[in-house]
Parts: structure tokens; sequence; C-alpha cells
């Protein structure tokens, strides 16, 4: 998740600070390697209009700002940004939004991201998009669930191109398990919070990821598709570049 | 789990009576179409004596009685249950006792009891031993796991054959998910309590098994080996025998 | 519950394919035994329509497609899939659709599906229908609850006309239990998640099924009734047809 | 559960003062109706044999001292007790002693206390002579189960003699409630702590009898034989004396 | 809760019963000595008119039927109720309605309902009116609570009248434990979901009275009003009327 | 959380007494030193209506009378408050009003409210302003959180001045424990709702709170803002008053 | 809870530095107020010795350091503290030492500790061991519950004499509730894990502490003693020295 | 955890299968780019005996065989191991054991293991020495805890040099939020055990980590010190080597 460390009500005094209330963590890139991101659906719009807002004001300053994500931006939110900063990318269905609309030239390993199906896109999404704004070069693969294995075996020589690999899942969750135990590099397993029963709201697929066989496995939280693919991103940055 | 409605401390009055506290079910087998299973660990040594005393006494005077089994039965119990049914098999592993100690002619389809390994056989073969003692042909496969998919895979096969799987598993419980959407036939999940931290007690394989994305599985209680024998045993009833 | 893994954003490929992210799992009746049934609830109205447009371009190409099974489809997703399939059967208090319209002639044994009154009728009717277009003869017994046992006593010889019965059951979940109690048939307990208080959501009944004293139950998961009704058709399968 | 509020060091003061740390509850019989009980279990040895000690030496300057009990005590706790209160009535089975032994001249209506057998006797027992010791005429029935119907059937018109009925019930704890759609008088559930799996510690069967689908259950802590028997001994304390 | 036995959607056949889905439990009365109750919210309108429009036609032809309770009913399962029995009593506070109006002539000891205030009333409510409709003399205290103290120390006079109180609290629930260490009566414990945070949705409230140190409290399901007034109904059935 | 136990429906009868239901605690503030509260969002507009109404007639009569808090007003119960008091003090974003609008002279230590941002503003505001009203100096700083340790590090001379900080945190609620880890005052911990899987809720934030490794930390309910400024208002009623 | 933070695993380098793997805090009195506690249930018996062995080593160099706690000291830990510091106060029902043996001069307000009875006893001596090791004042009253409201209502002048009040309560954990009631003093709830059934290990308690319906109440972790005391002193740490 | 997947009976037929139920997988450092491990607690001593002596006996007949790693240990297992595989390192501590004794030339970047102190050191070096096996330069950093913030920042400048830093907190597990605030490389949260109350076995910890408000964060399972080291070593392989 993106820092919750911002707050904005208004006016503003020195550069990233709003009301006394927020202070941008502008020093992030150089102290942690990444850039900030707003998690944008625990603020108001106005709240959200204001950051982008100073954003847009400081980057008329200097030229080593961003990038910046918005994460969890609704169509509301998604708007107060893009008026602030119009050249931002938005991609309504992982709700999110990158500014600039390029991403960095790739570097570092593939970063893959794999789930089964339509009901994990928007999370696997936005865990992609984290990662190649990031810098990382990325891939998602859509179609893999362990009750038709033999989908994900065929894609098994595609996967292990990857330096890292997100593996998003809700319901069982078991997917993250089936593929860790077949590549070598390491595996960051995403729980979504599609299911019903006892898999409603993702802590089904939550404990099944924390419980794999499989070594070579680090779980994120539930939906949380900004941390995988942050953390992904992170373990890609030394790996070679991949063939082709 | 057995019936646990019996109890004993001593005496007797009428056939399956004992101390006017405990009224055997005689007459289940007609009833349910399966003999009677004493749950021991749930009662004293003694209780367990005078039950296994009780149906000693009754077997003499009718030759419809039987089998009986004697379920999670620590040393002193199946010693208890060996003193007066000496005759009585016993499989300390599975802390398991059937008497007569022969099963009956295998008939029906053929039940696969299978798991991943060591940790999950004493239940898995509770589980066997009670559908082989209800009359179906068995057979154990004990080395098939999610992490290592290529052993999976080489025995779909002899899996295909069964007319119903009982899939054991611990810790993250991915198992019979992968093996239900392999076969055709329907899948008894077992869940053990082997594992550690949020697997610990095995609800994390019970949950994951809840919410298999494959159809076809019906599951029971941690480490109910005897439930999901008893359950395979009567959804292999009416099935061709196995080939061969 | 229906395989998950299927997501379509638009325009194809080979046949199955949607947008490079769907692939169906057309060969799965031969693998399974069964036919795909798609879960409309965690899918958009969108992709419904592009799931069910496929399958009736490929129904032109082929006769040994379906049937196909359509759950959880509320009137939108219930109306795209009769734009595309309009010879479905439409079951609006079941939320299901059957493509084609007529089951299969019945063969097996039978199944019956039970529960104690209307609040469970919906999820039972699923498991019904589900069972129904699988194949199977089948049932439906509404008015049985264990507050009133006697009408449940007067349904036993009924009951035990079944190969496989179902209890759909909400509440505290005791119906299951009583049933398997009386007959010898493998039960399918079907946990719904109609309750308040510490029943809410349903696990207060899926935990007394799971802990039933009685034998032979297998359990699915709440409100699963796609997944207790293919499961009950797998059991019934080499049963004797019912009598008359 | 007894009153938890007697602590006890040693020495003493004012009568029914210990240590400046106990004040006993002398005239609860007064405001209560109903006798002090001592909860062993979470005392100390000593601490047991302090109050006892008390009772012993207040005993001789009173007659309207008492009954008093003594639950919870393993056989250090009970031997202590038995050394102060040598008359004491002593079952340990129960865990459970009563001073003085004879309980009063029963008056009142009838309560029974039922359970499934073996595993539950021992809390149930605590329930039967609490309620003997509070005052009232009491039975116990200790093999009925829901798994097989026709003895709890059988028992029905003793069951109809109750003015309250106790039923103690561990795993599904599903007795309760098909106890009380059955008769007219009120059932106080009394879930146990037998079970394994999800029904451990008997958390299940709480929830169960929580859930009831019949009303007239008021439901007691889980193994509170105690608490159980004297909510009975109360709701039968106006009604008419059991017939014969 | 009332039974939820009852399904309805449409004709009729034998009197009671429904579309073949539904059958009344009309010898109730006889077999549990108190009426019928529908539980509304878990049917549709138009079962509950179903149901009440079969009611006021069995009604015509026998005078033995009813009192009918009509429980957790919102204004259109309401209005429903009264189209088929205009001459019901509404209290659309407590969601109740009782037909016939006027509740039987007031027999047994006294029924007192305690809350602590203006949220738990509309639980409070619906127990009161159960109990008296069920044929006890009733009374409703609501404003006691145990953070002033000396509010429920000035009412214990008249709680001491009572022949069973039912205490309804949320948040902390610790009201059932102080009232019942202060009174001879059982105390029924009424959990509400009034709370938040960790008190939210009455948990923490139903587990302080499972756990009250004080015995003589049986504890029903959060929010289940009906199923307090019932009991208490039944516990104060033979004691003798309140003095004036 | 302010008293509940005030309930009003109409008319009165003696001061402080609403419709015979509603007992207002007016000698609250001699036994407690502190003023009456009154939860808002658990009492309809019309009941809130009646309490402000009745907190003005009695206005009249004496000036020894309030200050009253009213905490969780939506707009509609801030409305109905303004209209019988309009003199009172009202912050829309904490949901507050405080009647008269003009809180004590300040006396005793500073309480400070610190928090991570804007997600936690509500919650924490309440906390501040209820400090206020109850007498004591105070402030709030929103912007530290711990990860970003250099803005945490660089306040605390600051926070060191307080005679009590409350720490309000949602998601994983370390902050509190950073903050007691290096000062002398008590810290009072307020976990938020703010969160998502895992965290959602607040039950995260909560649980990392009590377990929190420094001392000196006091936990209250998820959200509960005018507690912990109550809590903190009374422990730094005895300390200097701060530098400055 | 005592800091976590030491290690040690024999030898040493500098000043409160040991094997490289433990360095103690020495500065944290002058940080925060109050000395460093040792944490002993979670280190081997070797470690204790060894850090206690460095506390006598330094105390030889410098007269300011100390007091010094050690908690949760079974049989073993506590002779491993008594061989190193002979001086130190051992309280064995308390698990509690303190170096030196005598408190400092009390000054501050009054901390009072409260508890039911004998079973919460030894939590509460190490709540009032470590307030006043802490250097205040210290009272304890161990015989107030509300089961039986008369002895608390006896000992209400007592407690308003507190700064503090600790309430140290397991089973229903409502005696904080009424206590916070009636004084004006903060209340430290300090939650047991004294309990069975549902109150099993605290949480019971710990649940209705936070939801207590009065303000001015500050919990902390279950059986946290030594951190209930510490939260006191420093509360009652400006008051006025009680009367007397 | 290591694989589970390895039974042992006794005899054996083809290399790296045991019994027929026991298959080593062999070609696991070719697949998968690590070594096999042996998970000993969860197999009995018999098995692990076999299990270390099958590994002797292949090891006579290739050189690519190793490392193998054998993890939670007690003594009876490690020293069954150590008869098999003198040659194996022991850390009795860690409860680990490496066969060959001496690792691989470290390789890949730097990986430091931090914890806060004793407690959490068994498991913290089962991680390091899993990580210095599988061939990376490793340290352990034992005494930072976010209680005395001033440990921590000194130690920043080393935690900077890593490529990946594991940190292991029981508790709160607040330290892995507050590392990865600081550090540019990936963490691996590591929750230990170490906790009582509301932190008893672990749960508390790793909620607090999922729920981190700092990005760059993978979690494992509760006390698996060998999934953690096994991640670490994955993510460092290909970063540069530690500067020195």
């Amino acid at each position: 998740m993106p820092d919750r460390g911002s707050g904005a009500d208004g006016a503003d005094g020195a550069d990233g600070r709003i009301d006394g209330l927020l202070e941008l963590d502008l020093d992030r890139a150089s102290r942690r390697g990444a850039p900030e991101a707003v998690l944008c659906d625990a603020k108001s719009v106005e709240q959200v209009a204001a950051i982008a807002g100073e954003y847009a004001r400081l980057a008329a300053g200097r030229d080593d700002l961003g990038p910046v994500l918005f994460t969890r931006a609704d169509a509301d939110r998604a708007a107060a940004v893009l008026t602030a900063l119009p050249a931002a990318h938005h991609d309504p269905g992982a709700r999110f939004l990158a500014w600039p609309a390029e991403p960095p030239a790739p570097s570092g390993g593939l970063v893959i991201v794999a789930c089964a199906g339509t009901s994990d896109l928007p999370v696997a999404r936005e865990a992609e998009l984290t990662a190649r704004h990031l810098g990382r070069p990325t891939r998602l693969i859509a179609d893999i669930g362990i009750a038709g294995l033999h989908r994900l075996i065929a894609r098994l020589p595609e996967l292990r191109e990857a330096a890292c690999v997100v593996v998003a899942a809700g319901m069982d969750g078991a997917l993250p398990t089936v593929v860790a135990g077949q590549i070598a590099a390491p595996v960051v397993a995403l729980p979504t919070s599609v299911g019903y029963g006892v898999a409603e709201g993702g802590r089904a697929a939550l404990t099944t990821m924390l419980s794999a066989c499989a070594p070579g496995i680090g779980v994120v939280n539930i939906d949380n598709g900004y941390g995988a693919g942050h953390l992904a991103a992170q373990i890609a940055r030394w790996a070679p570049a991949p063939p082709g």
C-alpha cells in the first residue's frame, strides 16, 4: 500500500507541505529507490486534488520529481488527478494513474504477473502497472489456474524467463504454491478478495499462500496489487534482462 | 467420526445395553448399510473395554454382527479391545482396530486414498482401512504433492481408475483441488492437522478445500479419516470394480 | 463453484480463446465427465456476454458441446446469456441458466435435494438444477426441518430411495446430521448463508455439518449449490435408477 | 460458574473473611435463593482448604449455612475439602462436592439432564448434582443422540414430564434443538468441550445451540455444568412436582 | 427465532399446506405449549402474504388457531400481513405483529424486560411483546445501565418481583451479570448488535453474557428478542402472579 | 464511548426524564469529574432532538449544567442538536458538537493528539475536541508516520512537552509503540478502522497496540476518539501546564 | 511487557553489551522516566543470569542504575537473578523481582489495584509491585466483584482516593466498567487469562473492557500486570499524594 | 517450509525411493535452483533416519548431490541425521543441520537477518543459516527494536548494504515496517510465535506485517525461518556482492 501519511485540507507553506497537516515525502526516491504513491480511496476527492496539484506545482520547479503513482482511484478521484496532472496515464480497470504517463526505460529482470482469470485481473493489472512504472519490463498472464493444469504447464517455459513472478489468486489461493514449485525465481503471492463463503474477503487465499508447502514465496496483503508490484520491481532490480 | 452415543460404566441388562447408560446401535447396519464404529479417545479405557466385551458377548449369540471398527485407539485402549476381541486386526499407526480382522470380500468401485507424504499417513491409513473394512477394494498413494507436480501427473492414470479418491492434506491443503481438476470421480477432501503458524491445527487446509475452484469435492472434518473412508465406501458402492 | 479461469475482454483468436486472456476449457467434459460452468457474479456483464457468445459461435461448428451452465447470474447477466443463447433454460430464483434448455436423459441413481423451507430454496434449487443438467433424475423436498421432527420422519421412505441426498440448511445446520443418521446413501451437506447473530453468513451451519456425529457426509462451501449438485451427480452416477 | 470472588491466603478476621483478601458471600442464599459455590480449579489447594475450613468453622456457630457446593475439584482439591468437611458428598467423575452430603428434600418440578453418551457424562452429572443439591427432583438420561433418532423418540414421554431439561452435547451440539422442538418445557443447552477438528473446545456446539431454529432454549458457557444445573433449578422452582 | 420451516410460493392443497413446499406446524401449540411464529425477514413479501392468507383462511374454520406472531417484519411485510389479517396488532418499532391483536389473559409470573436505553429498545420490545402474547404479564424497564449504578440499584425491588427477567444489552453486555447477581429469578440474557469496533455485531456482548461470573443466566442468539421472550414466557409459566 | 443509557420517545416528567424511558445522568459531573456525552449514531434523529431539547430546557433553570458533548453526529443529528442548542460548536469532520461552544479555560497538562495523516484525522480530531472541552490545553499533530521516521524524530521535542499523547493509527497501528518508546508521558493508543485486507475494520491496529513492546500504553476501542480524549483529559488533569 | 530487546549468550564488550547480541537500554530512565524491566519467560535461564550479572557488574561502577525489574520469572529464572543480585526483592506469587529490594520513596498519587479474588491475584500483584517500585504509593483490594455489588459499593470511598485504579479481571471482565462509572480517576483495565469456555485465555475479558460503556478506561494486553502497573505509575505521577 | 512430500518406512527400491512411499525430489536443484530440505518435526525419528541414510547412500554414487538441509530437528532427530551423515553441520539453537557442513562459496548480494533480541534468535538463525547454505553472504543483527529507536538508526548504514533484509519479530511485529521505510532493498518479514495475550502464537505480528504502511515487504508464515532464508537467498541471487 502507498504511504498514508499525507493529509491535505487546503493552503500551503513550504514545498511539499499542505495546510500544515501534509508533508510529501519528496526524498523518498533517494532513500528507498522508488517513487511515492498516493493511496486514493482513504482520501477525499478534495485531498487527492490538493496532492496532485502540489505535485504539479513542484514539477514546474524541478525535473527529478516522479514518477508518482495514484492507486485505488475511483472515477471522481481519477478525474481530480487528471485535472491537475493531465499528462498522467490512467487505467480505469486497475484504478491506477501514473505521472508521467510514460514509464521509465525498462531495466533489470522481467516481472511476470499471473492470475487465473477475469476476477483477479484488476488487482493483477495494478501490480503489473506498478512494476512497469518502477522501471521493470513486465508481462501479464491471465489464464492459468490449477483446476486446468495443462494450461499452467504449457506456460512454464515462459514463467521461467521471469526474475520474479507475481501470482494473484482468490478463492483457495493455491496457484502461487504450484507456480513456486516449478520455477527458480521468487514468487510474490498476491491474495485477492475474490470469493464467497469461507473464501469471502480473501482470507482463505491469504492463509493458503502463507501455508504453502513450496519455499520461495513472499506474501502481501489482500488486494495489495501496488505492494506486490513494488516488491517484485525491487526483487527484479539486479537480475539480467529477459531474453529477446 | 464414529457414533459417540455409547456410554459404559459396567454391568448390563438387555442386549447392547450397558449400565442403563449405553445402548449399542445394533440395527445400524440394516438402517445405514454400514457397521458401527467406536470412537475410543473420547472414552475411558474401562468404557472401551466394556463395549468390546459386550460385542464379544453378543457375537456368541448371532453371526450377523460386525464388522465393528474401533478408531483413535491409543495403546491402552487398543489393548482393552484386543483383550475382549483377540481376533481383531490392529493397525497402531492408524490407531485403528477392526473385528473381525478379515475385511469383507471387496465389492463396488476402487477407493484410492492419496496424500503428500509421511505426516498425513496416519490419517490417510485410517481412511483406507475404514473403506476396506466396509467392503471396498482400496489402494494408498502416499507420495504426491503439488510442490512436485511431476509426481502427481505420473500418477494420473492410476488415480483415474478409482470410483472415489480420498485426498488427505495438511498445511495449505491444495492437493484435493489439483486432483479433482484432473479426474472424473468424486474427491473426498480430508484435511489433516499437520502444519504450523497459520496452518496449525488444520483450519487452513480445511478452508482451502472448501474454497476449491474445481467442483466435485466433498469435505470432512479435520483428521476425520474414519468419516472420509466411510463416505468414500458409500460413494464407491455402486461403481464397477476396478480393472484387473 | 464453476471454474473461474475464464477472462473475456473482447476480440478473439483460436477456438475458445477470447482476447488472449480467456481460454475456455473445452475438453473438460472428456477429462472430468461433466460440462463447463460459468460463475457469473465474479464477471462483468460484458465478460459474460462474450463467453456466451463464444459458446454460441462454437456450437455452430460442433455438436458435442454442452451442456453449459451459467450460475449466480443476476438479471443483467442472465439477459446477456439469453441474448447469445436464446434457447437456454433460465431459473431466476436459482439465478441459473442451462444450455441447451433440455437436460440430458436421466441416468444413474436419484438425487434428492432437501431443505427446511423458503429461505434455503434458491440454493437448493441451484443444486437440483445442476444435478439434473448433469444427467441425473432429481427431486426437491423443501419442508423438512429438525424442529418439527414428524415431517422429517414422514419423508424417510422417500429419502431412502435416493442414491445421494443433498441437504441444504442455514442457521444451526443440523438437518444433514439427522438425515444422514437415517439413510444408507451419502449425504452432501450444503450450508447456506441464511441466519443472523452467530449464524450470520453460514459459518455456524458449516461448522455444524463438519462436526456431524453421523458419518457419511461430505460438505461443500457455503451457498455452493452448484458444487453440491455437481458432486451429487458424480456420486449417483453408477447407482441403479430409482424405483418406478 | 460459581462465584470467583473468594481469595484465601491463610489467617482470618471477621466471619467469612480470610486474610483480608476473602469475604465469603454468606448472605447470598437470602439474596439469590441459592447457596454459594466454590470454583476450585482457579484456586490453589491451600486456598480451597482455607475456604472449606472457614465454612467448617462457621457451621459450628449457625445452622442456616449451606448447602455449599465445590465444583471442578480435582483429587487434591477434593481431598482438601474432605479434610475440612468430611461429611461432604463427593462425586469424582463430576469433580463435584456438596456439603452437607444430603440434598434438600426435593421441591418444585423435575429437572432432567440429557446427553448423548459417555463423553458428555461428567459435565451432565455436574449439572444434575447441582440441581439436586439446590432442591429439585432430578433424573439423568445419557443415551440419546440425533444420529440414532429412535432412541430419542422413545424417550419423549419421559422428557415431557420435566419442568426443565438440560441438554448437554459436544461435537455438533444439535441435540438441544431436536429436544426443544418436541417438548413444552424450557431447555437449558449445555455445550461441552468434547470434539476435534472444527468442533475442538466446544465452540461449534455452542454456536449451534445459539443458532437453534426452535425457540425455548437458553444457552450457558461451554462445560458450565454448574451454571446449567443452577439455572434449571431456578426455572423448575415453581413448577408442579413430577407425576408419581 | 421463529421456525424457518415454512415455504410458500402460491397455491395450496390440504390445510396448512401451500404449494407443496409449505406445511404449517398447526399442532405446535399442543406439542410445545406455544403458538407458531413466522420469521419474516428471511421470506419474500409474497411468501409472507401467502402464509398470512393461509392463516386467515384457516381461522374461518376453527377457533383454536392462534395466536400467531410475525417477527422481523419490515414495512412491506407488515403490510402484507395486515392485508390478510387486518385485526392483527402491529408494533413497527419492534417489527412485530400478533394476531389476534389482543394478547391472552395474563397467567403465570411477571416477565420484566430490562435494557440500558434507546439503542436496545427495539429488540427489548420484541421480547416483551412475545412474552405478553404468549400469555404472561410483562413490564419494560429501559433506563438501567451499569455505568450509572444508582439507577439500577433503585430498580432492584421492582426487578425482584419478576419470575423471569430478560436483560437486553449491546456493547460490553455486562448488565445481565449485574442483574443476575442481585435477584433470585432466572435471567434471560439477550445480546444486541448495538456496538462498534470490537463490539460490532454483538459478539462482544454475547461472549460477556456467556462468561458471566454470576449463575442463573441463559443466553440466546444476538438480537433474538422473540427467542428471549418465548423462553421467559416458558420459565414464568408456573410462577405465582406478581403482587398487586 | 458516551453513555448509551438515554432513551427518548417524546414527553416528559421530572427533570432529566423523558417519556419514562430516559433519565439523564445529571449528577455525573460531580461523580465522575467530567460532563455527559450523547452518542448520536445509535439514536434516531427524534431521540437526539428530544435529548438536546431537554438540555436546553434544563439549562434555563441552572447554570452548572454542561458542557455537554454530542458525538458521532451525522448531518441530520447535528441539525437536530443545533435546533435545540443553537449556540453549540459543531465540527462536521469530527461529527462532534459541544455546548456551550466555548471550552472551559484550559487547566492541567498538555494533551497532544498525533496521527499519520488524512485518513485518521476525523477520529483524531474527535479525541482532541473532547479533551479540549473537558478543559485541557490541546494540540493536533497529523503528519508523523513510522514509514518516514525522520518526520517523527523531528517532532520528538514537541511530543515530550505533553502530559499525555493520544496516538491514532489505522493499518498496522505501529505508531503508538514507536512514540511510547521515546517519551516519558503515558500514551493513549487509538486504533482507527482505516485499512483493507487483514487490516480492515481496525482489528490489526488494535492488536498491534495491545501487543506493543514498549510499556506506558493504554488502548481504547476502535474509532473511539471520544473515549481516548476523555481518558487523556483525565490523565493530564494533575500535570503542570505546558511551557509557554 | 518489559523490553524484549536484550539477547545474551555469554561474554561481553562495552558496558551493557553482552556477546555482541545484547545492548542494555541504560539511558532509558532518562529518556522514559522509568527503569528497565526484563521479561524473563521469553529468555533462557542462562540469558537471564547473564543479564542480571551484567547489572551487578555495572552497579559497582555507578549509583544511578536501577531500579531494575524482572517479570514473569519462574523459580529457575528467579534463582538466576538472586544469584547475581542477592539483594533483590522476590515475590514468587507475582513471579516478580526488583533490585534494589527497597522501592523508591513514594511520590505522586495513590495507585490502587483492584480485582475480584484469588484467581486474578498474581497478575494484580505484579501490577501493584511494578507501580510501587516505580515510586508510587500503592494499595491492593482483592475482594470486589460485580456479582456481589454490595462489596464494591462499600469500597467506593476508598477507590475514590486513588489517582489511578488498575482493575484486573478475568471471565467476563465487567468489573472495570462498573468501577470507572463510579469514580473520577482514570482506570487501567487489566484483563487476565482466567476463564474457561468462551472466556478461555482472556479474550472475552479484553473485549468487554474495550467495549465498556463508561469512558475513562485504558486497556492493556492480557495478563500484562507489568504494563498496567507501569502505565498507572505514569498516570499518577503528577497527582497529589493520597490523604493521610 | 521444506517439502513435506517424503515418507519413509524402511526398505527401498530405485534411487531416492524408500518403501514405495517416499520419492526424494532429487532433480529439485536443477528445477528450482535450490537444494532439498527435510522438515523434521513432522516426521518420526525412524523416518528422518531413513531419509538421511538414503542421502548418504546416494552421495556415494554422485557428487552433484546436496546441499541438503534438515530443519526443525530436535535432539533425537538431529542425532539420527548425524548418525547417517556425520559430516553435517548442526546448530542446536536453530534446530538446523546442513550437509555438507561447509556452505557453498558465497555469491550474490548480502542477506542480513535482523531481530530485536533473544526470543526471536532461534528463528532468525534458521533464516540466516538457510541463506548461507544456499550460497549467499549473510550477517545477523540481533539487537534492534522499535522501542529503542536509537539502536535501529545507528544500524541503518549497515542495513543499507544488504541486497535483502530478513526481519524477524514477535509481539507487535512492527520492526519490518520501520526497517522497510528506511532502505531500498526488499524486506522479508518473518513473524515469530513469541508473545502472549493477543500476541500469542504470532498472529498479531503476522497481521501487522501484512498491514505494513511501507511497501517492499514480503511476508512468510509464522516461525518459517527456512522459508524466509530461502526467499532471501533467491532475492539476493543477482545482486552485486557487498562492499569489502
